[in-house]
């Protein structure tokens, strides 16, 4: 983040339709072949937008849906943000019961598997399903991202239900929190168990920063979900480690997304100094 | 269920490690050979436990730890499933904001994808994430299994909290039950809209099945996890369609998995019609 002063990390959420309508039928030649047009479209934007990005954040679902052959894109698309310095993000939101926790793990951080340096997860089954995780990512001196609140219209059905007189993701937060110690981060100030809350719903950032010190917040929500980044301040009250906002289709399908992580970069970075 | 007499889901959690302990290292050849290995033993299990069974349920991560290759794998196996006259349910516990759901979706249900019968949903997220799910699955005439109540020992953590008077788990519960309507199942008893629910906690069959009385519940906990079949009379007071006891180790790791699958079919059978 210092070096590039950049913490916005690109979203690879790649979608066949959308990329046909900028030439050809990618689907025309099954699977396989739409899954090199999503590598060339990942890398054609991952090559834009690198210099102002510090992470990429590879949708799982959009290549699951091709196969294997999505699959092996997504292996060859990581490798590649590598190669442009960037930390890879596997957001797959995944939580199971331990033992499955563990395949997880292999298959986020593991060689055989993405080789992340951080994923996100779901904490619905509680803190024994993710301790596997937080095992694995410690061995791989990788980072989790931990769903608090998200981003979505329908998010407070559950997760802002009041379960003993405070709402459910709060209980989320105290869980993160009570991870920090299990994985150092790279500063002082931050810890490797950082947590995704929606920017689309500020008003729950300032108490989420106070249950939550060491968290890096992943703020999806900015861009195409509307969210706003001037509002994003208690995130980085910590430090301007504090948040990685990540913007997917609102870089992606600018017309110029250099300029696009570019502007998005700047914004972040000076409401993360005040 | 009629035709085999059968409630029963043969779990498929292939572990390299434990496969290497029969002969050979697998992973001596990387993960494309561990694939082959693992697609094999799969086979094995599948051939000799199908006669037992109405489904299986492969574990995503299982698959996923070994990257393209493994997915490849997943692939060849839920064909030779279909051979079998065994249905899929990928069990990955999927759950995103709508725009990714409906890529899993795609991933799960899809013929590019898996082309699951079913597949087991992660609710955190909240209705509005699920009906891509739902929306998918119809289309694909396959079903859903949306976690209610979890099988793992730190399953209360979370889903037993009280909000507002009742247990979280009684929320989704009711979720999953207003889902009814949206997937017709073949039988006008049961719906395509199904929950887990783990055999280990069955001082909630009771409550859980008046909650949802047209849900299918998948049933994990049975076999290596300890939950006792008898006390599953609940679930099936509706149907004896009413539940799918899902178990793996216990079957694949038998001795003779066509006799353990044979034994725990009868078991299942005897309590559903009583």
């Amino acid at each position: 983040m210092e070096e590039r002063r950049s913490q916005i990390c690109l979203g690879l959420d790649p979608d066949p339709a959308r990329i046909a309508l900028a030439g050809g039928d990618p689907e025309a030649g099954g699977p396989a072949a739409t899954a090199d047009e999503i590598e060339r479209w990942c890398r054609e934007v991952m090559d834009l937008a690198a210099p102002s990005c510090i992470a990429v954040k590879p949708q799982l679902a959009c290549f699951e849906r091709l196969g294997a052959s999505g699959w092996h894109a997504l292996t060859r698309i990581c490798e590649r943000a590598k190669e442009l310095g960037l930390l890879v993000i596997a957001d797959g939101k995944r939580g199971d019961v331990p033992v499955t926790a563990r395949a997880y793990a292999q298959a986020l951080f593991g060689s055989a598997g993405l080789s992340a340096d951080a994923a996100t997860l779901n904490p619905l089954l509680g803190r024994d399903a993710l301790e596997p995780f937080i095992e694995g990512a410690a061995e791989s001196q990788a980072g989790v991202f931990i769903l608090v609140r998200t981003s979505n219209p329908g998010a407070a059905q559950f997760q802002d239900l009041d379960a003993g007189g405070s709402p459910l993701h709060e209980h989320f937060a105290a869980l993160v929190a009570g991870f920090a110690d299990d994985l150092p981060g790279s500063s002082a100030a931050m810890s490797g168990a950082g947590a995704v809350v929606g920017a689309t719903a500020p008003q729950h950032l300032e108490r989420l920063r106070a249950l939550m010190p060491k968290a890096t917040f992943l703020l999806p929500g900015v861009g195409a979900q509307g969210a706003d980044v001037g509002r994003l301040g208690p995130v980085f009250r910590v430090d301007p480690a504090g948040g990685i906002v990540a913007a997917s289709r609102s870089i992606a399908n600018a017309d110029d997304p250099a300029c696009a992580a570019a502007t998005l970069r700047e914004a972040v970075w000076d409401v993360s100094r005040n």
